[in-house]
This record gives C-alpha cells, structure tokens and sequence, in this order.
C-alpha cells in the first residue's frame, strides 16, 4: 500500500482564483501533466470510479490522485491500497476546492514523472462549481438514486463540465429516473458535454469512458 | 395549487448568526411554530419525504415548507400540489441557509396560524451544517446508495443533527451499505441521535418517524 499523505489546506482569501488557475494550468503545461477534477454529490461513486477507470487505461500512464475531504482519510487509503500515489487535502470545513489549494497538493507530487492527475473535489454539487482548480477537464458524476432533476436544481455544475459521467446505471431498475428526460436537461444547459452511462461497480460502460479520457491525456501530452 | 411565492436570498454578512438563531426561536416559541431543518445531499428524497412524512401527520395540523434551491422552483411547485402552503427561497449559488434568509422567508408566512414548519435545504451535506437556521430540530437524511461512509467525511452533518432518516431503505438489496457499520459509525459521533429506517418512496417506516415528529411538535405547542 502507498504511503497516503496528508495536507492540510486552508482557503486563501485569494484575490484571484482565475489568475492562479491559469498560472497552474501553464505549469502543468510545462510538465506535461493532465489534470481532471472529478465533482459530484456526496456518495455519487467518485472513489470507485476512479479505481474502476484507472484498470481500464493504459498501464505506461503515470497516475496521482489528489482526494479532498472535509475531515476524513478514507478515500486517499483506499486509491492508496491499490498502489496509486494519492495525496490527502484535508479542506477542514470548507466545501470546495479552489486552484491555490490544487496547487499546494500537486507540490507534494512529482508533476514532470506524472501525466494524469485526478482531483477528487469535496462531495458537493454547490461550491465547487464556482472555482476553477486550474484542471485542463472538469468532469461530474450524477448517480441514478439521486434524480433526473439535478441539472434542474444545480445548473451550474452542468454547465462547467466538459463530461458528465452517469453512475449506477445498475439502479435503473429500481428507480424513477428517466434517461431521457434528464438529457434533454443536461443537454439544454451544456449542448457540446460528453455523457457517458456508467456503473463503476460492475465496470459496466467504463471502458468507453477510460478510452475518452485516454484520448484525451494522449493529445495533451503530445502538444 | 398553492400558489408558490419566490424569494431571493442574499447572504448578509452577519456578524452574529447565533444571535439571529436565538431570536428567531423566540420568536417561534411565541407563535408556537415547530420549525424543522431538513438536510441531507442532493437526491437524498428531502422533498418525498416531506410529502409523505405530512400524509402521515394529524390532519389538523397546520404545516408550510420553506424550500431553499439555488435556482429552480421545482421542489416547491411540488410541495404546493400537494395543497400545502410552500416559499422558494432562492439562494443564488449560496450552499446553505442561515437563520436571517430563514426569518426572512417565515416573513412571508402567518406564523401565528402555523403549528410547523419545515425547511428543506440546500442538497449540500457541508454548508448548511455550520449555520444555526433557527430551528428546534435538525434532521438530515441519508439515502442508502449514497453509502455507509458518509459519517466518517461529513462528521458535523451527523454531530449538529437530533434525527437520522435512513432513506432509500428499498435499494438495500442492490447496495454494499452495511447498516451496522453505519450505525456505530453515527453513534460515535452522536450518541443522542433518533434514527428511523425509511423508504419515502414506499412509505415504509414513514409512519413511525411521523409519529415522533407529531410529539415532538405537541409537546412544543402545549409548552
């Protein structure tokens, strides 16, 4: 198992969030290094998908993962125990992450051996939509359980995503959700997002999500 | 249909949120209006839950919701449906309630005619833990397929909460939660917490939770 570490960060009263995400974007640039951040509710199944989209992407890729928690440990140890480097941002309190807090994280990582970075946001479909981590992607998980209404009740989310990741298709059966009403939804308020259906406890649809991301980070690098 | 009113809230930066906590319930104590804080995550079931905890109250009982989104009125035009008396608070991107925008809503409803009121906040299972909302009571739910970890990675959520509903209780046989492990998780954190197992959905154990919230509400109107 990998060490898990853990940073405490706190929110800056920064002035300026978009500078600080450009500048980190421009480093990251310099390094070669994707950087996703991955935002849903809590219990949305961001931990698992994670490890479930790490097994289905090529093994030449070096991977860290960044994991924000109000208070707890939890899901640095599990990326952590499936040999993954994983960093611990512990927010205290706060709800989001902003890019100076990204950016602290990625310190204590070695950005030039690493070409994806995953940022598990804190549980949150709010505030963390509100401020650019400085990521080249931003990513969100809706889970069937939680309803066909969410890009009604947080739009915003929506609308900054460039993929939208719908998890527990395997709750289909048991739910009220419909597909296709909450795609038109979605699709109102962000015409050019990716979608992909997914259960990241099967494995059932992750594979063509792992490829998009695959792609992605390879064109990235490549630049 | 009710006819649903719409509020825009704006965050005062007030110094003293408790000071405006405490005056409200005084307030609420001298119209004698139980005033509920419901809490949990986005798609939790908050506003199913209230519909079908209400059919289970004493019909004599007279009930409004206040409803906090950020931007849409859809839970409200649902409670109003239902024929019950509903406000939309808009926060505008805020991620929690505090006890002025609560005040400021009751404002547009007869107190003194109200024996209840229920707020169901904003889907976030971090910000509107730190705000004293003016209630008697704190509830939150947690649904099942939001997973048993909950506890460990929003522990003020669990601590500022007198109630736990257990919702989603119908998804058990699809899910890995591990209730026991759930249980001692929550009551480590606080030992004094009612909790109920229910499907809002199904009204499975709706009635047992709406038994205790009419004592809770009796005994506040008979004191």
């Amino acid at each position: 198992m990998d060490e898990v570490r853990l940073i405490e960060v706190k929110q800056d009263i920064h002035a300026d969030n978009e500078r600080a995400a450009e500048e980190l974007r421009a480093r990251l640039a310099d390094t070669k290094t994707f950087l996703l951040n991955l935002m849903s509710s809590p219990g949305a199944g961001k931990t698992t998908t994670i490890l479930k989209t790490l097994e289905q992407m090529p093994e030449s890729l070096e991977v860290g993962v960044l994991e924000a928690d109000i208070d707890s440990m939890v899901d640095a140890e599990r990326i952590a125990s499936a040999g993954i480097s994983a960093i611990q941002l512990r927010t205290g309190g706060f709800c989001h992450l902003d890019a100076a807090m990204v950016s602290k994280g990625l310190d204590a990582l070695d950005l030039d051996a690493l070409d994806l970075v995953i940022i598990e946001n804190v549980g949150n479909l709010v505030c963390p939509a509100e401020f650019d981590t400085g990521a080249v992607r931003n990513a969100m998980i809706l889970s069937v359980p939680e309803g066909d209404d969410k890009p009604l009740k947080y739009p915003l989310m929506f609308t900054v995503c460039d993929v939208l990741l719908v998890n527990k298709i395997d709750y289909m059966e048991l739910s009220d959700f419909d597909m296709g009403v909450m795609l038109e939804r979605v699709e109102r308020l962000n015409p050019e997002i990716e979608i992909f259906e997914i259960s990241a406890k099967t494995g059932w649809g992750v594979k063509e999500w792992a490829a998009w991301l695959s792609r992605e980070v390879a064109g990235f690098i490549a630049d």
